[in-house]
């Protein structure tokens, strides 16, 4: 099952809705604890879809994927590093990624987003899956040359408003072990591997993460990113694809100051 | 004014009131938007109080305290650096801060905690006092064996469950330039400064953050310690005292596993 948020127009207000063969249906409730189906909305081509999810926290993970070679010129950690992004940095498909003009060296990386579905503390690896609501694609945007002024932290960096585009939907039923992850600029592939490459694997970073803090329903994490990752420019159109996910697309324009 | 979220008894909803002499009113309506008082709820000591409010994002900032010496021998930078709490951290007053099993240096930090009241981007230090809330008492606990262990990073140091006591309630019409701020741990003093020794005051810190993100009603940002601050052990009563704000105090208790 597919679930997305959506505007029917402007001045409807934003619903979650679900999805079959490109339709969009109602939801009434709370995705997250007790709904029910409803009844038939429009196709997705008539609707607006915004982030299929509003988190209470986003954490991301850092060098997760053995194919990022230039990561791993620093060796290897044991455990898995991880940073937050703030929710105000969530966009989605289709919304401008908004290159901020304090920095000249923006980067896009394609990540596998996990979308946790109860309340989540010290669970194992082997119980992990049970906590995960579904899957969506994101895209973990980041201004390099600022992590170079701020000597390598990432929370300036990864901060600024748009720069986590989420979506277009959180696809349930899906082996998050082996899953075709490509990005492209323009049409142009940057970046192609699988899940299967990440270091720590979703299972295992649900369970770190679960013994420092409770993961709440709806929040986000970000599995991390492959080789690839590049500079955006102004015009540029990103695109994350996700096998048995879906595809998420953003251009990328200027701040106007 | 003073804003609190408090629950008449366990049983009972959490909701928002307001507060005059130590009696509490309730409030219809969304204390962040539009809302009116309401009608008398019962005195301060017959509910049990929250924190006082769930924000989108937690900021803090490091080091930002002429007085916290230690911190100066790294030099002083240009910029305030940064850093996120998850939600999941909060607590409110009286609340036991858990100290984790995989940590054996546990620290309390006092500190003047803002709350935004309207989105806020982009700012000036001038205008931004405009967009504050009121402020409340905040405990930015860390594990200072856990952020030596992770080179330094704070993330995962500063985001255990119970690691963030906020309350007991949100003052409006303060000041914040010349608070003075006071810790005591069973009693004993352990610091005593005033805000008027930030190095970046509120004003200038809420317009840097704005120059990177959306601030959003109920966000919090966290605006350091003075020195004194120091490790908890179980047992520990830890207080925090704002002038014209109110005190915040929590016991100290070991995870159970």
């Amino acid at each position: 099952m597919y679930f997305l948020r959506y505007q029917q127009d402007v001045n409807q207000p934003v619903e979650y809705g679900w999805m079959e063969r490109n339709e969009i249906y109602r939801i009434h409730g709370d995705p997250f604890g007790s709904y029910r189906r409803g009844e038939y909305v429009a196709s997705i081509d008539h609707v607006i879809l915004h982030a299929p999810v509003i988190p209470s926290k986003v954490i991301g993970i850092g060098k997760n994927y053995y194919t990022r070679e230039s990561d791993y010129s620093k060796g290897r950690a044991e455990l898995p590093t991880f940073f937050f992004k703030p929710p105000s940095a969530i966009i989605g498909p289709e919304t401008p990624i908004v290159l901020p003009a304090m920095s000249e060296e923006v980067e896009f990386a394609a990540e596998l987003a996990v979308i946790i579905g109860r309340p989540c503390r010290n669970v194992t690896p082997n119980d992990a899956l049970q906590f995960v609501f579904g899957y969506t694609c994101a895209n973990d945007i980041g201004a390099l040359d600022i992590q170079r002024k701020d000597g390598g932290a990432v929370t300036r960096s990864k901060s600024f408003d748009t720069f986590l585009p989420l979506g277009p939907w959180i696809a349930q039923r899906v082996d998050p072990v082996d899953l075709l992850l490509i990005s492209n600029v323009n049409g142009q592939i940057r970046q192609m591997s699988s899940s299967r490459d990440m270091r720590f694997s979703v299972v295992q970073f649900i369970s770190y993460l679960s013994s420092v803090m409770t993961l709440m329903p709806g929040d986000v994490l970000l599995t991390g990113t492959p080789v690839g990752a590049g500079l955006l420019q102004e015009g540029d159109y990103v695109e994350v694809d996700i096998e048995g996910v879906g595809s998420l697309r953003n251009p990328v324009i200027s701040q106007q100051n």
